[in-house]
């Protein structure tokens, strides 16, 4: 292989594609990014086993080749070569980086034993604004799962049907759903994405108002973002239904600000921290919820105004998962339904069923 | 103690203050901001042991009083009230805050146990610019020790004398020496300063020309800013004697662009990096001082332009070390100096002497 290219692009498409270089594994082969030179452009690859990344860049190609270079290495080196003409050539198992007066040498890898990688999946497909898909990743994927008890739950059930796409995460002690419009989808989709794929999209998507297409086969998923082109895999499993653990009704309905609620949430938690429960109360009479912690440092009493329609309520919640809920919801206001001290409760818009929030309280022995 | 103040005020007093409180001690005390109501204002103030920062804000005192306040949740909770008035009351050993509808409590510790802080420090003194103050600081703490082999290394010897203050830091493996000119001075001083005092100090400073005094009497070191004072104990001990490990002459002196060898030992770096000793290799001869590392991973080789004045000479550091005090010099150009591959070379500026970093060589099996 021998080629020449800019460092800006050379940079760039590295940063891009060293993403999906495993970072912890016993097989070297995954920490590398494959270089493929063929006509007149680099294609840059990299996957962990379960993202791959891909980008193209136009070079001058010489001699045509493939070569597996270690990724941390390269691509700490290259980012500090943006001002300059790369030349790349290898011999034998070595690759030799020209720039300026330099000539530096990175030992390589087989890239034969680099896995192969389908970079073309187009059977199923939903499309929408990047804006929409980046709202319904951060406002469902920290709801899910961290540890590995149930992998599954590690992924966002992805549902398009009828118009709409659902976003669906759950960890076992909260829920969320988020709903957006479609623009066009081929055909009912029912899959669940890995959240950091998920996030790793978001990150990619810089075009607010544009389209983006999420297609979809045989446990894969892809997406494309001017050049850049990330396919993952897809969990296999069970998800929980929805519709048997959201309530119909609730005994108690409150509507309240938003930022109120946040903001006396957030002061309640710096003490609620120290607990291991992390326990907040809210105690709900008509026209005001107090919002309170309790622990040996002190205890935190706020109240805030709220609309209620049905019975007095006092629950206990985990701080965090409140907190994290209500600051996910971008409305002003929103509407939160409960049914007693130990059954979920939800948070839902004043209108429509854009955003859905469950979360289990917390047993107290109060 | 009753006392109403401003939200901002007072987190803006607290969020300077907590620095200064312990993080891992077994005393709870050493933890605890004291705030002392008098007058018409509040004292908070706030120590480990070594260093100690107060800050006097204005308040409308209706009781004078003492307490001791958990630093971390005190100050974690009034960042979250900047914006409202807030009543701070005591009821034995409880503080109730109260603000807009909501009234917290905290449980306080015996202010009596606070150990007392001795604010008043003025025998001598230096004083000068904060940008002067601010550099030296910058261009010298980063060679103290880290660890504990000889504590007095963690700190920086300060020493002001006919018009100028030299700071001069070094950790067994190198030096860093920086020199200012004072604007005024009682009489000669040479202290020992922690680090750590000298970069919080640093980030007290936000007047670039304005003037700042250093006071320095028994032991102790003062600094104020606005209302914000911080002292400090000093450490106690022999530093070594500059002038005997300074070389007088050279056996090779060259002049670099510091850009570009910061650049070339920056790349070089990212492969020493991954070998114990992060050894770069200077080869430097008439015209050209090649920079190199070489590892299992690879090798990089470049080639920057110098202007040399005596021998050839091959010399191996540590690449950290050397990129680090390259890159503390301001200048566009720098001088080193050389005496052969196991002498220290010397960073010295091309006119003046208001920098000089000594690098010990890393002996090599070559």
């Amino acid at each position: 292989m021998k080629v020449i290219c800019e460092g800006l692009d050379l940079s760039d498409a590295v940063m891009k594609v060293v993403k999906a270089c495993s970072t912890k594994t016993t097989n070297p082969i995954l920490e590398c990014i494959k270089i493929s030179a063929k006509n007149d452009g680099l294609t840059l690859v990299s996957t962990d086993g379960e993202i791959a990344i891909q980008k193209k860049i136009n070079a001058e190609v010489f001699e045509e080749g493939e070569i597996a270079v270690p990724g941390k290495y390269f691509s700490d080196f290259i980012k500090k070569l943006e001002n300059v003409q790369i030349t790349l050539s290898t011999d034998g198992d070595k690759l030799t980086i020209q720039y300026a007066d330099a000539e530096s040498v990175i030992q390589l890898l087989n890239a034969d034993d680099f896995p192969s990688i389908d970079m073309e999946i187009g059977e199923n497909q939903f499309t929408l604004l990047q804006k929409d898909l980046k709202e319904l990743i951060a406002r469902t994927t920290f709801c899910c799962a961290q540890d590995d008890s149930r992998p599954v739950l590690k992924g966002c059930l992805i549902e398009a049907k009828e118009g709409m796409v659902t976003f669906t995460a759950l960890d076992g002690y909260r829920m969320a759903v988020c709903k957006r419009n479609v623009i066009s989808m081929s055909e009912d989709i029912s899959v669940i994405c890995p959240a950091r794929t998920l996030n790793e999209i978001a990150r990619m998507l810089a075009g607010e108002g544009e389209e983006i297409v999420v297609y979809v086969q045989k446990g894969m998923m892809l997406v494309s973002v001017d050049d850049t082109v990330l396919t993952s895999r897809l969990y296999d499993g069970e998800f929980v239904n929805r519709a048997n653990i959201i309530p119909k009704s609730f005994s108690s309905e409150i509507v309240v600000d938003c930022a109120a609620l946040a903001a006396s949430v957030d002061r309640a938690s710096i003490l609620a921290r120290t607990d291991k429960n992390s326990i907040i109360v809210f105690d709900i009479k008509d026209g005001a919820a107090n919002v309170s912690s309790n622990t040996s440092i002190g205890r935190v009493n706020e109240s805030v105004k709220i609309m209620l329609d049905g019975k007095d309520v006092t629950i206990a919640l985990n701080s965090k998962f409140v907190s994290e809920c209500i600051n996910a919801v971008s409305d002003e206001k929103t509407r939160i339904g409960f049914n007693g001290a130990v059954a979920p409760c939800v948070i839902y818009p004043v209108n429509g069923d854009a955003y859905l929030y469950l979360l289990l309280p917390v047993r107290t022995n109060a």
